[in-house]
């Protein structure tokens, strides 16, 4: 089971991580074959672009293609495309505008010190505000992406060391960064401040490695050593040696706690604690919570299973496959008119008719979003012949946009956003409907409650307690000059 | 989840049904629309190759192509190639040898009559005979495929209707088959006199449809109405009769017991009964007839989690996921030499190593074929610390091939045929092996025991007990004159 | 130059010779190459499709594909797929209805007596007739070309040898065909018994080779051997032994005329004469019985150019480039509608102004076929400051359709089947416009004159008088059941 | 007829233009169909990509591809993705190393003062020299083009109107160029100090065009205006005003004599004079320069045939097309090792031997480069049985690299760089062999003689006379630091 979430694909009706990243050093000849691998770990944090660049000693090679990490990295010919013995890589999900193959990542740059190529996972919320400020000053931007802005603040930063030079740059910034930077000294891993978004380093042999989760070392076959601390930078030299910096100083961690409830894969080490437990634990607390009679626990597949495996054991009902998903989903079909109404879920998730039939269910998914797929789920398992449906929520209401990388609707699409408990109860049809409550989740992932006054997550999602400033945000709030990028449109064979 | 098994894909270490098929008469507009619909329902028996040709009441349209049925038939542009209101289709596994786009079906001839496309599940065990007394009479073949037997010994019958000289074609075949057949004259649905392939019948509005799974007539919105009998031809003309006919008298069936353990969908039914609870009822009998002292049930995902939900239920030991399954899979990676032994095998699937570490384990699977998958499912949940690790088979063992359309490695390749029990045991370095007994299976499709005398399934594969003649098959081992099929040698863009 | 008349392309305003064949025996490890190179040298014959098969002794291997033949046959990779020592190719224009690749050539079918791939270029205008009887008697064709109606006669002829079937078939055929045949005994090369469509013989070492053309054997470094003559047949077997065969008795020969005018290649020998030579002849003819006073003699591009240097001898005109052709052609530009009105024309040829301003100019072309080029041309002349502008046309003028395998317009689209000279002098808009005369033809090709009880040539086109009977033609002109191929409509992807 | 010249192709056996420029300005909604066709008609300039930018007074668009603009700009699509008034193309011979898409042009930036689209002929001769300084300042270079220099001098001059900046950026350049910029303030053309690389002017209704040469204005059905003058800056405003700006002072001009001897259309017009004019008189100096005994003038077609018809008008030997061209050339093919030694030439060019046998002939051309083709051209005409062959060159030997945008071989591969006429004669095996003289060529296209204190052209390949500094040559050649362009080596995906 992993954590994609066929039901959401098809209408948005879901979050999506935006990003995931890797880089290994000091690896021999197998850079970009590790990298590769350890992509292809993280293919659910982006499905719609993947890239690597390696060094090999003299001089940099970059290939980045649209789709899985497959389908561009998997043959012999795309790899020795990609020599040396440091590589970093990107998988990325498409943001709004589709702005094509110039935005995939890693970015790369000659620069007046040699090369640079980074990788980024996260959202800089003032970068807008910076783009502006560099082009007055004559630079000239290649992507729409907010990562260019820190290409740019290195090339024209004074300082003379290149770790001078990205620690200035990121002093600049505001927002959620986990980054790995790669140049012709060696390899900078770095987490924001807070650590809101994720970064692992492991070890591999003589090689050190860094993902944006633990499950990419199970991959490649590399031991898990600790997590990047927030706001730590670490600098790997072609010698071995590991140097930690602080350039941010101390500051409460405020890690994203939907990694816990959906984005990380249940077989990953997050913020010191297994996905799998977590997401098991909270559909305990769930239970506990808002227990519910019924005849069985049915997961949303497969993102709901873990929590329902929870919810099972905790109640003793029994835990059962309710819904069977097809694997083989991607495209959408003509529908016929003639036939069911419900017939494009169905291609992807189909009732268990002979299970479910008579039964009181209770059906566990990981999050509501948008409201429109959890209805046509309540609906097929009437259509099938549920006596009653239980809707149970392994995390809180939804009722705030994130500006960390995450791709969320914008916030008056969000259900929980619109309405209160009851009306989205009626929304979706349930006979009942409960979500964790926010304290509860925080139990789950193993502190005793939420510390109102300094949080131990950042869980703005849920809360709208955003940990940082906005500042592109307020500025279009302001009614300011238009900030979004500006956009050469570019035709699909474009650079 | 469904019943693709990742770890199979690689080294051919599984048994592959060759192949689903749909048809729907009567249907409107949109016969191709729920064609394609259904044979995306039906993809897990054929992956490698779809077609569908339609009917208008004055041409046949026909488009076939290698891949999933999504890649061929979900544009508007695909579906707009076929119109009418009768249409069957057909999803296919490559057989040995790759013979091309010339044998994807439907196959379709241009008849004295008129058109005849033809979609075929299942294997005709005297193919190369016919076909041999077919050319020498100046008969011209155009694939190497079995089923285009039938079309020229249909073309060149002396009875004057299509039924005639259908029955008179099918009477000559010996082996097993679930066909559809689309003439200008309505439908023909019929399947072998053992019924040894499944054939189900639907209705959607108007529309007659039929399809190998009732899983399918789900997911177009069709209600299932019934099997289509072992030996029964059923005709459906354009003005909605619908004829039985039963051209080969009566026969006690012998349907695949294997679409019981492995094939079908679990939210099919087949022979009657619903084939999630099958599954549930096999890994209860293999709790009762092999028991185990561990802490954990473990399912090989996905085609083993209904029999381990039945095993943990009947022991009371907690269902868990211990391993992780990517669904980003496909192609094989270059692997780093320098990582980990398994990384090919965790590119697919991942050890949850933070569940099992330090537990017992029983894990639950479909099958053993080759063994060798086992063996690195065994070693992968050692490496992520299980003390003890206890293999349940959720069926006998594969001893025998298949004649009949599935797709077995050679006898001398299965594990079952090369070695006792115990050996087994040390090959795969399990703790302890435990296959379900041959009436422990029967028992759990529903009846009392197997039948010796006239078993109640086709379990050749278990049993070796083949319930048709082999006309090919002895023909070879008699030193006969090479009965494969001659072949033309395809480039990848020939006809 | 070549004789690719790229006005001609857009909108049909040509004719088309349908095919050419290549085929090589007794050729090494090399008769696929030469045969790529063969049919590379014929690609102005048809560029539409082409394919190759082979045999090595134990099978034959086939290739096929749209597009040119660089497109489908230059790399290694392609030649590697067709082993051995025979090989025979075709190379096609799209007929009516493009019917994809199943009609591309060569047609192969396993027969009892083994395998038979066979290329033609030619028409068989009974086909439609005896495809009737065939599929009457249970063949089932896989194709809807005339050609594969030979391919069941053969298998279906109830003589021993495989001589004897094929004469036994082409006894029953009416029509123009050249022939080359590949089975496992050696190849046959036959003409029809009037020897409308070319065929030559050439050697290569020990290898026999047949084109088409002539210019063939240069290109692949054969020497021309003789024609295979009018009703023909030469046996040639892997021992090298050569045997030639008159199965059809004797029969005065009348091969096709417009080879001379346009088909074949200037470098060609054609019915034992310079094609170069004879265009050149034909241009002085012209000189002859239409001079002009003018200032320049200008060729339409390229197919006009030797004509026109023979017109400029004749006359003593200076021959000059007044038109200049891109070679960088294929695909319709969107017009800017603001610009000249004859943008399209210019796209592919445009007036040397400098050159023509100002000028008296003798415009010589190989043929008019629906005038709308020619008018555009006059134009354009015009448009450029010609003060004058003559036309001379290389050919008589066309007014019949050719069913011998030439694409033509159907008769009523003819300019010349429409008006006579005045009129279409209007038509055209020249200040005066010739053609050559039949018989002024017949002188430049080396005959006295035309034999009018007996033609030396084919020149149906010209003068309506066509050597064979066309039953298909005549039936569908008697009201008879729609004769045309049955047809089920291929989508791109199919078979 | 056109420029391209087959023979040279396959080794790299000619001198190549790099680039050819299009733009439209007030071209109401057509300005990209324009370009499109523009480019199409200077397509010889460039075969290897091909680009478009677009603005249609608020956004620019952009699309760039590999391949011809037949390919990238023919369809519908392809132009509703670049909407506008204006457009500014471009179309690309590729340059060592093989840049890849990034380097294709239109370059485009989003500066602060707007979009800049930027199309360029030529080569900036300070290029490496002038980057290394800008990236020591922080700028980061997207491409490995020359041009990309322009836009960071641009982006960073601290002059305020775009009309200063583009002034101050050209002064720091050195060089050859012709430019079209596209800003959202208008259009501006500019032809470097000297004027080396061509760029004309013309009207179409309100539309005012530019071009690199005249037959783009014929065939986009524009009228040609005027050249824009060497060292010359015109800009054209929205409302239609056009200022020219003379921003170097006067400098003698010293345009490309090699336009008129190959890269230009024989239909366009260049430096006053009719391109086709120019050849055919010099054909007429060298038949007076070096006439010849012998029966027939044979171009090597195409690019030799105006100089060819010159020739055989002065001397009055008839013209005679003694070598027939091939039009589907393209792709290398597996040569029979079996066949002739000169299939390969054969493949692309045929001996007309009926004409050639037992005659002598003076063959014509239009340069010599590393003369490996002369030589096959020369045995070509010998093994069809030429019993004299004389070579006659329509340029000086070309014995000197150029370092203003034509991609020559370096200098130790140039034959007239290593060896005398008697020895070169010897080399390609003629009978007699002789070139044009510098002051023949100048008589030619209308001069007295060349004038050796200033010449009236640049004919540097020739006589080693560089108008301009070579800055980074020079530096190169004192063993200054690498100033070769850094290079992220890119994969066939990579933007």
């Amino acid at each position: 089971m992993d954590l994609q979430h066929p039901f959401h694909d098809e209408n948005g009706d879901s979050l999506h991580e935006e990003c995931g990243v890797f880089g290994a050093i000091n690896a021999g000849s197998e850079a970009a074959t590790t990298t590769a691998l350890g992509l292809h770990a993280l293919q659910h944090r982006g499905q719609e672009a993947a890239g690597i660049s390696s060094f090999d000693g003299t001089h940099f090679y970059t290939r980045r293609g649209l789709g899985h990490v497959a389908e561009n990295f998997s043959s012999a010919e795309s790899i020795a495309e990609l020599p040396g013995f440091m590589a970093v890589g990107h998988v990325r999900y498409s943001t709004t505008g589709g702005a094509g193959l110039r935005n995939v990542q890693p970015l790369y740059a000659d620069l007046a010190s040699g090369g640079f190529a980074i990788a980024h996972n996260g959202n800089i919320s003032n970068a807008a505000t910076l783009r502006e400020e560099l082009v007055g000053k004559g630079a000239i931007f290649q992507s729409t992406s907010d990562t260019e802005v820190i290409i740019h603040l290195v090339a024209t930063s004074r300082y003379p060391t290149m770790l001078d030079k990205l620690t200035d740059a990121l002093r600049l910034v505001e927002g959620a960064y986990a980054l790995i930077v790669a140049t012709p000294r060696g390899m900078a891993a770095c987490r924001d401040p807070l650590g809101i978004r994720p970064l692992q380093m492991g070890r591999m042999g003589d090689a050190v490695v860094f993902a944006s989760e633990t499950v990419a070392f199970d991959v490649v076959g590399a031991k898990f050593e600790r997590e990047v601390e927030p706001g730590e930078l670490i600098e790997v030299d072609f010698d071995g040696s590991i140097r930690s910096h602080r350039p941010f100083g101390d500051n409460p961690p405020r890690p994203c706690i939907f990694e816990h409830v959906y984005f990380s894969r249940p077989d990953s080490i997050f913020a010191g604690r297994s996905v799998y437990e977590a997401r098991k634990a909270i559909g305990s607390e769930l239970a506990i919570e808002a227990p519910c009679e019924a005849d069985l626990v049915v997961p949303v597949p497969d993102s709901g299973v873990p929590a329902a495996i929870g919810y099972a054991q905790q109640s003793g009902l029994p835990f059962e496959l309710g819904i069977i998903r097809s694997h083989y989903v991607g495209r959408t079909f003509i529908q016929p008119s003639d036939g069911a109404r419900h017939s494009g879920v169905r291609r992807k998730h189909n009732a268990n008719r002979g299970l479910v039939e008579g039964k009181r269910i209770v059906l566990i998914d990981d999050s509501i979003v948008r409201g429109t797929t959890s209805m046509k789920i309540v609906e097929m398992m009437r259509d099938a012949g549920a006596t009653e449906v239980h809707f149970r929520v392994a995390s809180p209401p939804t009722a705030h946009s994130c500006y960390y990388g995450v791709d969320t609707p914008e916030r008056s699409k969000l259900l929980a956003a619109r309405m209160e408990l009851e009306p989205m109860r009626e929304f979706i049809k349930a006979d009942s409907l409960a979500f964790i409550s926010i304290d509860g989740l925080y139990r789950a992932v193993g502190r005793e409650s939420r510390d109102k006054a300094c949080p131990q997550f950042c869980d703005a999602c849920f809360t709208g307690d955003y940990p940082t400033r906005l500042t592109d945000f307020t500025r279009n709030q302001q009614g300011a000059a238009q900030l979004s990028f500006p956009e050469n449109k570019p035709a699909n064979k474009v650079a």
